[in-house]
């Protein structure tokens, strides 16, 4: 049997209590025979920055580039409001974003029919909902130059931030994006401010012509950010692959996880180009939500979005589909046995916390 | 009876069909003593494309600058998806902005409460919402330089866009926010992502500024982008007033206003600094909602927000408190009696075309 290398980053906040609960699951797995793991851990983000001065090290950096795939908890945090900008803790996991070239974003937003009522939305807006977002992200304003802040003459200043794209990096996430569509309903709509921004204009011309020229199969659609906002809203279900770059989709991909009321229930995968030589793929795996500073350290985030994204690195990183199965399906047992994190309660069933979920889903499994 | 001039630019889409219906409350206004107008009129955006070649031409822009107030129906459509960039219809609307320099974006996102079912969240959760949303709107992407795509050597291009702000610019904007508060509920919500842009860093910083020397009685709150996006859904009454960027304004404002159910219904102002001299104000106003090409020219187009947006003009433009209080009150007078065009429409209502609605609304005049 294969040993996996994974690598554990915790981070900060619920990121340390939800990996808390993944570590238990992964022992399971071990020690039933299921698979097996050759585990490493280190710190990221505000936690690294305490430690060492750095929101990620060069020896964590090094284990990253080793293992065959990361999860990764939250980064961030109040207490770090003050470091300097090149040493917050989002500079850590923004690093190995790219880095390791992690330019694929997959962001489900799922609505789990069990806690349909935990949406803001009515009912028959959100059952069912499944909408995958494709968001790139290595490029776009998070990484552009320049990138600073000037002091002017006169004790104004003065910010500057720039969204680059080149074509090649449009084309990588279209494809992703078309191929994924082909396993799922088979339509993308692609999304940005071309009536604004040059970028947006590259952005509609290259998905175009990567959709005429390999995936005229597919339904493809455009749509200005701010209108996909909207739909997101009025008619979620409209979607089944929204691919967009990496501002917009930070944003619409939190706003449409929002919209499922399983925010706590969703995994994430951030993945890089399949090596030529290796055919090895980098890939890290993290929760939707993020390091939520309001809750932490009080045993209540509810670790599924972290336990699903084990799962996912079961099932893409690691070709470990029975595991990942007994893990999904351990999950889907126990919100049918009514336990409940505070997040996803709801009159009527059972209130636990962290610990109290992963104890349901060891008992499951 | 001072006479106020008035330029009416219809645009693009549903903009004509719903400014046609504010002529006519215009004429009640006028042949009821009410009010006293020079109205000019002109095109913008494909509308004026497509007869001088132009979004805007010379002769609207004199004329704007003339104008004590601008309303604007709404530029767009895939008429015009292959135009020229520099002659695209947006850039009539953004020429606007920029050269009266329209800095402050108000867009109030309010539930009327007959409305509340025509939401797509749960009634309790928009029943009586009533957000503010000032967006910065004369800076940020939208007009920041370089602005460009380029040909690479291989075949590949390269887009840039550039998201530049300047302390002053960040500092009015707070100012107005903070001032729109105070009389309100006395809480604003800031939104960026100094996390991940330096713009951001300097937008949070300047705002604290502000708040601190001028506004401390105001509460002032600093969200995330993404977040912001999130609680919007999960809990949108939390909000009084958000104040953020050109672009994220751009889809936080539309997000806000989906959430209400009443999207059709809802005016914005665009508003420049009050000049030294003339003690004037440069103002548009315009629907929240775009030129909506699927279901242009068939008759079907709320025109209560162009409506709205007169009654937002005589009362901050043109100290006509009586007559906007009139149209207000009928306004509200034709929801209470049950007409509803499609947007808003729910079961058991008056269902209603354009004109019939400005019908409901002259016979409640
Ligand atoms: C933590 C932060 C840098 C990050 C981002 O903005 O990408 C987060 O919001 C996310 O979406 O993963
Ligand atoms: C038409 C377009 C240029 C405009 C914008 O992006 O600002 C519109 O979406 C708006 O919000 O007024």
């Amino acid at each position: 049997m294969a040993t996996h290398k994974l690598l554990l980053l915790p981070g900060d906040g619920i990121g340390t209590e939800v990996m808390a609960e993944v570590k238990r699951v992964i022992g399971w797995l071990d020690s039933h025979g299921l698979a097996s793991f050759a585990i490493e851990e280190d710190l990221v983000g505000g936690a690294a920055y305490d430690s060492c001065g750095l929101p990620i090290s060069e020896e964590a950096m090094a284990k990253a580039f080793a293992a065959d795939a990361i999860l990764l908890g939250a980064v961030g945090g109040p207490k770090w409001a003050n470091v300097p900008y090149e040493a917050r803790p989002e500079a850590g996991l923004l690093r190995l974003r790219k880095d390791l070239q992690l330019f694929a974003n997959l962001r489900p937003a799922v609505c789990y029919p069990a806690l349909a009522d935990a949406s803001s939305l009515k009912r028959e807006l959100v059952e069912g909902l499944d909408v995958l977002i494709v968001r790139e992200l290595t490029g776009g304003v998070y990484f552009g130059e320049p990138k600073t802040i000037t002091n002017l003459s006169d004790g104004q200043k003065r910010a500057v931030d720039t969204q680059v794209y080149e074509s090649y990096e449009i084309e990588r996430i279209a494809r992703v994006a078309f191929e994924l569509a082909r396993t799922r309903r088979n339509k993308v709509v692609s999304t940005e401010k071309h009536n604004v921004m040059k970028t947006g204009v590259l952005w509609k011309e290259v998905v175009s012509t990567v959709h005429g020229a390999n995936y005229a199969d597919v339904a493809l659609e455009h749509q200005l950010a701010d209108s996909c906002g909207m739909q997101l809203v009025r008619a979620p279900k409209q979607f089944d692959v929204i691919v967009t770059d990496n501002l917009f989709g930070d944003i619409l991909s939190d706003v449409a996880a929002m919209l499922t009321g399983s925010l706590g229930m969703l995994p994430s995968a951030s993945l890089g180009a399949t090596e030529e030589i290796s055919g090895r793929r980098r890939a890290l795996y993290e929760p939707v939500h993020g390091a939520a500073p309001d809750i932490a350290g009080k045993g209540l985030a509810n670790p599924i979005a972290m336990i699903g994204s084990l799962a996912m690195a079961l099932r893409y990183s690691f070709g470990e589909q029975e595991a990942a199965d007994r893990i999904e399906a351990a999950v889907a047992g126990v919100l049918a046995d009514g336990y409940r994190t505070a997040d996803i309660w709801s009159e009527g069933m059972t209130r636990v916390g962290t610990a109290g979920m992963g104890d349901a889903v060891l008992a499951e499994l």
